[in-house]
């Protein structure tokens, strides 16, 4: 097998990372990792990415308290994608409070929200 | 609820897009989708990314019959990254034959492989 390492140098020196709940298999959300957010991840235990609007490393939930503590990471057959599973402290991971980014939902020419909001973020980020 | 239309303009026209298994929740591959891409992915039914490689749009399965049937399309909040819950023909997203390119999985320090080889490749891609 081929070391488990991401393949950084691709599109910038940053990789997608999708964060997926470990026990429901929701996929919460997509950030990006650039090598630094990778092992900081693996040393701490709880993921990182680079945020591309800041310019610099995230620990997520640094602010919320909603961080997430990581129970495997996958990587894919290119070596140019992350998969998370997680365990998401606070019960989402979304900034706008709901317990996934991804709550639109387009099925059948209809858009619902399909994850429920966990909290009011005006109460979170003060 | 804003309209549900991907922000092409963020990533030289390009968004990522997660495939997931719609029964099972696996999280099957990462690909690019470009606005024709979607366009065909909801007027067919059928997932279409673009290749980045081969510079067009790419029909999955068009190959190796492995395509994806969509269910369901999501949106994350800042509308730059798709999730499609897919019904997988052929039982493998995978290239290599594996029903997930996220094949490769570290847990607890060690790296195994986490999802099943359900074909060879030199028997489908001749």
């Amino acid at each position: 097998m081929t070391a488990f390492v991401p393949d950084f140098g691709k599109a910038g020196g940053l990789v997608p990372a999708i964060a997926q709940d470990a026990d429901t298999g929701e996929v919460l959300m997509m950030a990006w990792m650039n090598a630094e957010a990778f092992e900081m991840t693996l040393k701490t235990g709880e993921a990182h990415y680079f945020s591309r609007s800041r310019g610099r490393l995230w620990h997520k939930g640094g602010t919320s308290g909603h961080t997430q503590h990581i129970r495997a990471v996958r990587l894919d057959c290119d070596s140019d994608t992350i998969l998370l599973l997680v365990e998401q402290r606070g019960g989402a991971a979304c900034h706008e409070g709901y317990r996934s980014c991804f709550y639109r939902e387009m099925k059948d020419g209809e858009v619902s929200i399909c994850s429920p909001k966990v909290f009011d973020p005006k109460e979170v980020y003060k």
